[in-house]
């Protein structure tokens, strides 16, 4: 009884599609604020390389796929690895950098340094809003649809989204750094608050201090659920904000599901689970997996808490669990596919 | 035993996706040649007056649904009413006018008229190969996925691909006029070959005479079928365009399917059969409907030849059939909808 419960319930929230939403932030550029590429300005490389690289199993734009300033490589690796054959779907919520593989674009544009005046023009986030509901209703038609995320910079702009729709979110979101900056994210954060009267109403947020992706995630999974489909958020605390977007712009949290990595969920540099009770999602998985035992130091790291979550990499990682794969050893298949190739970064 | 068989094969090419293929070529402003759009300038809207009105059931880019000159509507009509419920994924191959929806990005750039130059700069070309293959290619790992196209003059195209391609396919391919301009449209196609020297590799037929759409349904196709799904072109004549590309850039005919409308089968202007024969299509469908009973003028006249094909109307046919809906009253109930709603033009 209680294992066919299980299946049932691993069945439901099995991917027909996994969406990947891109988009970039001008946070990003802040030094130190965010490891998702080697340096500040390519992080906003990272998005277009990661999509690239998922689709392809080569980047295009760049002949390096993305890694922190230590050389860890991004969670794409582990996503392609263990859900390769999962049907992929690029969205670009607005990003610098745009992918040379196919992509739905949703009429929105990059994210802009929400300290010296508002992230989103109202267009842009009108365009995402709209399109990413449309996107989503005919995804939701399929089933069940993963909705993954890249953009850099995006847990201190998730922080800034839900303190300014009034959840206590201070210092509570992860980092793909082990040494999450949570100093230096907040005092970001409060630098734009003094623009805006808090709290406000989702949209303001987001066109305020938000960034494209967010609501883009949020949208979709509107859209999902609004057409008799299954919404997965497929991220870490970043989803607690494109949830807290859903619940604002109508949804309903008892459809929205949110999977993660064991990384993001015992983070203690964050609050992953604290941040999904205060917006009150229901619906929450962790994937088990560790790296622990890998032969490669770029892998181990993952367990000393580098990277944590990106590009779906939890959901890929529930999803390929549920289906009794070996995901260690597909993902240091892959890995060392990517270092022979010389694309992989310089640690191993 | 029999039918079971018929069952399978069914079941076989029910669609997952619905991917509708946009562009424009400048050849439809040559003045008699498409009635795709109430005027030659107005072609350039239809793709994307058809997409919006298709995902969200109203256009916006401007506030009426495309019509012939005589006010015949759209065929996105039949395909909106009878299979609404079959996830729709509009993708840009190169549109003057882009639609208000979300929408994949192929990297492509609108038609140029082919007698004055190329049709297609060669990196819009490749552009639409490797990105229509890579999207076709995700897409494939859902199983079975009909392609249709909305691109005014493409029947002219369609014909000036095939013949450079060493084709024999002069005046055989269809219209949506009752009325087939074949003799401008032949006209216009010689005009075209005297710059190029024919027999043409496929990739050159298409840049030399093509246009963004044929290119991008053999792209996914091929894609498609190269990842273990099922590619069915959902269109008239101009498929046998898109098969030969498909062919020609390697792809295996015996995985690909087509499906059409009786009035493109039965198009004594047109030879449908002729064209796949030639080019060597073994799975051809024909959705027999017939709208002779409706007691809309404006569907009526789907019977003396208006309109026939487009926007995959055969495929959503097909499949509605398939599934036992009673398609007449489904489309009745639409076109009084949009007649109610003042943006089905003049003629009911």
């Amino acid at each position: 009884m209680h294992k066919k419960w299980i299946f049932n319930q691993l069945m439901k929230i099995e991917p027909q599609i996994m969406a990947i939403v891109i988009g970039t932030t001008d946070i990003s550029l802040i030094p130190g604020i965010s490891v998702a590429g080697a340096s500040p300005e390519l992080t906003h490389y990272t998005p277009a390389l990661d999509v690239e690289y998922l689709l392809l199993g080569m980047p295009k734009t760049m002949e390096v796929i993305p890694v922190t300033p230590e050389g860890i490589p991004t969670p794409a690796l582990v996503t392609r690895a263990v859900a390769g054959e999962v049907a992929k779907l690029v969205v670009n919520a607005g990003s610098r950098i745009t992918p040379k593989v196919p992509y739905v674009d949703l009429g929105g544009e990059p994210g802009r340094d929400f300290r010296r005046g508002p992230a989103l023009s109202c267009e842009a986030a009108r365009n995402i809003l709209e399109r990413g509901r449309a996107l989503g209703c005919e995804l939701g038609r399929l089933g069940c649809i993963y909705i993954g995320e890249s953009i850099p910079g995006g847990t201190t702009t998730a922080m800034a989204i839900l303190v300014a729709m009034g959840y206590d979110a201070w210092g509570r979101t992860s980092s793909a750094s082990p040494n999450n900056p949570k100093e230096l994210k907040i005092a970001v954060v409060k630098e734009g608050l003094r623009r805006v009267s808090a709290p406000l109403k989702p949209l303001e947020a987001v066109c305020e201090m938000g960034d494209p992706v967010h609501l883009a995630v949020a949208a979709i999974a509107l859209g999902v659920s609004e057409c008799g489909g299954v919404p997965v958020l497929a991220g870490g605390t970043q989803m607690a904000a494109a949830a807290a977007l859903y619940k604002g712009l109508g949804g309903d949290l008892a459809k929205l599901h949110v999977v993660t990595t064991r990384w993001i969920a015992e983070d203690k540099s964050a609050d992953f689970m604290g941040l999904m009770e205060i917006v009150g999602v229901k619906n929450v998985y962790i994937a088990g997996v560790s790296f622990a035992g890998s032969k490669y130091e770029g892998l181990r790291a993952y367990e000393r808490g580098a990277v944590k979550e990106g590009v779906a990499m939890g959901g890929a990682l529930f999803y390929a669990l549920s289906k009794g794969k070996d995901v260690l050893r597909l993902v240091e298949a892959e890995y060392e596919r990517l270092l022979s190739a010389g694309v992989a970064g310089n640690v191993n």
